[in-house]
């Protein structure tokens, strides 16, 4: 469980698929099964890009509008499914070598868009040829 | 065909789909063929997350703009353009045991940014381990 | 490398890819690896529907607002990430008979979210039954 905000998880990710270092080329899905968290990917390494990132969606999906209707969740509730949709539920990341093969400021984002969003679950796929066969 | 809004369509692309009850552990990519529709993955079970959603886009990406250039082809074409590159024209999900492996909330929506979009068609492509055969 | 703004990249993605016409049914994903660009999929007939989504993301995601805090990397920087994470930095598409199934009109935008982005890299991934085997 994560605070509302913008998260770097991309070695919590890589570390819970070894699958991934069998793979020279492939592909590897990830789903958040979730309406009001999202997916991205964006850059790694400055912690205020990340806080910037949650001001900016606040102000263009702002809570307590007065054109919500579907109010009854709480005021962070609509705004989050928003900018869950905005974002996306799932990345799609390309695997070389038995790694991400991402650029050199790519990370993933985990994106709890609600107060208290709980814990949040992720579906991985992957596919691709392994190194012995490939 | 569909009035212009979100609309859920999980059942009907589900139902379309038979093969993925073949499917173990795999995907399936979605691809609408069109730049004034999308699709998205977002909350199931509430009309009116729906509506808001149609509520917040028709803001956000106002129609009759001065800043339009592109305005030959009608007052909602161009920001239905906007609309469909923000939430994106496909769709990547799992499968697990024959069926979608969403979220328990989560629903397939189709996004209908024009007034009379006319029919939407959409490219399906599944691929993953059979349950004979994984 | 590219100035900023949309740019129809199709051809030149289909050109660098020669071995989609071995895939009878498939799929192809691309990745660029980067934070401050994007790709997307739109309208490919008319270039001041790309104009207009430079517009419009130009006044979604302003320069020069007083709300961003990393602007070490220039005026251009922080929106730039914003606006890729947006759009997403990857596509994945349906491959048929050997060519992209996309719709009529829709064609591949690299997004250059930079006044100065430099060269930008794309990692592509093709899978799926070949002609002969298929």
């Amino acid at each position: 469980m994560v605070e509302r905000g913008f998260h770097l998880v991309t070695n919590e990710v890589v570390d819970a698929l070894p699958e991934l270092g069998e793979i020279s080329v492939g592909l590897v899905h990830l789903l958040i099964q979730h309406t009001s968290a999202s997916l991205a990917l964006n850059e790694d390494a400055s912690a205020d890009v990340r806080r910037d990132f949650e001001t900016w969606f606040d102000r263009a999906v702002p809570e307590g509008a007065p054109y919500w209707t579907h109010t009854l969740e709480g005021d962070d509730d609509m705004p989050a499914h928003v900018k869950a949709a905005l974002l996306g539920p799932s990345l799609t990341l390309p695997v070389r070598d038995g790694r991400l093969a991402l650029g050199t400021w790519q990370g993933i984002y985990l994106c709890e868009h609600r107060d208290r969003g709980g814990s949040r679950s992720l579906v991985a796929t992957a596919w691709g040829e392994s190194a012995s066969t490939g």
